[in-house]
């Protein structure tokens, strides 16, 4: 069973809580962009491609909601826009919902329209993404990925998990091993759910333990997602990967960034660029409500960190697999 | 303020229960090796040179509950020894305390006598150690630091922290990241804990965002621990450490392992040859009673990794600090 992040259907935008993962996969109704906005914010729906897509359609929802006035879609664009600053997709995709309230018709008709286009478009983008990565891969074999970059972080597939679904078609099986990825356990919560919903085979390892993996076990491949990539092949991903991209390095493994081209921001020059989101403290601090770091205590929780270019073995884009050096020539 | 991880006094021992920090700081009697077993095995106290006191001083409460059974310690001393298979400091403590059941006059003040001895030993290997460290940082600067080599892990001091004490005590002051080390978080938990209360500055991270400090803060060091040296100097201690020493290595920052002679295992020719511990799957699955890993999905949860002597600057010990492959025309 694959799952799904969101539904719309008939006018009603539902999103997988993915808080409450593991233990519960409970369906939440969004009713409005500033619901979409406490969604996005909290985390309910997260993932580089599955935040852009879901803020299109809580703009429809909002449309329905409001009765299509325009000039409160487009504040309510504008506002959703900056809830997370670092995926690249997010503002890609409410300025296509904004350019969609300038076309002729239908105003709710259009946005549905532009709306399904962003997620059909995902999942055509991440089925391409699988397949390019499929032919870097041996017929069986082993990955490592981090936080999650799969089915519940866009509309289907995922971007790095998309050759574990399309393998799993066609009778191709990968051991998965997935960096549990603290604080918010993207991996051990999301990533391993999903897969093991799948029925692929995966195994949930501690961040600190990574190291461990990449020397000891034969991994064909690290293969990671991206919020965000700069002209000169930079990428910016989930606070970890950086780190992990020195690991593979260290042993020669292939380390692959899958990212859809509406990650990539020719208008950074490099990663340096890019704003880093910096999470509140809260979430390092405690666990479930227990406090795990006793007060008065410092923590820094970036969300993201940036991997350079040169550590980067490939960027698999829906458009094939680059070397980082040659992105501009590519886009 | 100093914590201490235990206390003996007037024939009875008191352990502080690690596993309530930073939420309660609350000390619990061991009256026997059984109990002492527990606490080992459960981590309410932790540490390499810790637990080799603490089962020290657990066979002086067994032998004061039993009257001095000598058969029934041998016994005890034996199981007690197991119990953590890692660390080396555990077997050599309890070797010393087989030992001194042989020695002429009372048993109970011989074994009392023994216990003080290796605790009085340890803190004075630790201070030892701290100077040798001062010598090697500048004069305030900032360190990362693992797991949790601290007051706490020891009698008192700790090894990788006892810098950073004899600093406060000189008016040198250390800023401190502590990575969180999953899945026990003994970084966040108790490093923090220690380390605030004695009004040092610390900071804690995430493990998987150490690649990120080393590459933006200037830090002078990293220095962790150890549960055992191998005799080409690799090193054996908490599993995450391995990751940091090559992290350590691509920016050129001094990697220190701090350990006291009682660590150092000659008969293990290399890291290799040392038993990792691997814990229940539970410590991954599960967080304050909550399920983060799905039911039904694989977790690896080694206690342990091994760091190659390449990797290491220096092994600290009470000696001196000398390179890993010296390490065997020093002791």
């Amino acid at each position: 069973m694959v799952l799904y992040a969101f539904r719309y259907s008939d006018g009603r935008l539902f999103i997988l809580d993915q808080t409450k993962l593991p233990e519960k996969a409970q369906y939440m109704e969004i009713t409005g962009a500033a619901q979409t906005a406490e969604a996005i914010k909290s985390m309910r729906v997260r993932g580089a491609p599955a935040i852009g897509i879901c803020a299109a359609y809580g703009l429809c929802a909002e449309a329905r909601k409001n009765g299509g006035d325009r000039e409160k879609l487009i504040k309510a664009a504008q506002g959703l826009k900056g809830v997370r600053p670092t995926a690249k997709n997010l503002s890609w995709a409410v300025g296509r919902m904004l350019g969609a309230l300038d076309m002729p018709g239908s105003l709710i008709e259009n946005l549905e329209r532009e709306a399904e286009a962003i997620r059909r478009e995902d999942e055509e983008a991440n089925r391409k993404i699988g397949e390019y990565l499929l032919s870097l891969l041996p017929e069986n074999g082993a990955i490592m990925t981090y936080c999650n970059a799969g089915a519940l972080a866009t509309s289907k597939y995922g971007t790095a998990l998309s050759p574990v679904y399309l393998g799993l078609e066609r009778g191709r099986r990968f051991k998965v091993y997935a960096c549990e990825t603290r604080p918010f356990l993207q991996g051990a919560r999301i990533t391993a759910y999903e897969l093991n919903a799948a029925g692929a085979d995966v195994i949930v390892i501690c961040d600190n333990n990574a190291a461990n993996v990449l020397r000891y076990e034969k991994i064909d491949a690290v293969i990671t997602g991206c919020d965000r990539v700069a002209a000169n092949g930079d990428c910016v991903n989930k606070v970890g990967t950086f780190g992990l991209s020195v690991l593979a390095k260290e042993f020669g493994i292939p380390f692959y960034v899958a990212a859809p081209a509406s990650s990539i921001d020719m208008s950074a020059g490099c990663g340096g660029e890019i704003e880093i989101e910096m999470r509140g403290s809260e979430e390092m601090e405690f666990f479930c409500g227990r406090r795990i770091v006793p007060e008065g205590v410092k923590v820094l929780n970036p969300a993201f960190d940036m991997t350079p270019a040169e550590n980067i073995t490939a960027i698999v884009t829906e458009s094939g697999a680059v070397s980082p050096k040659r992105l501009k020539s590519c886009v």
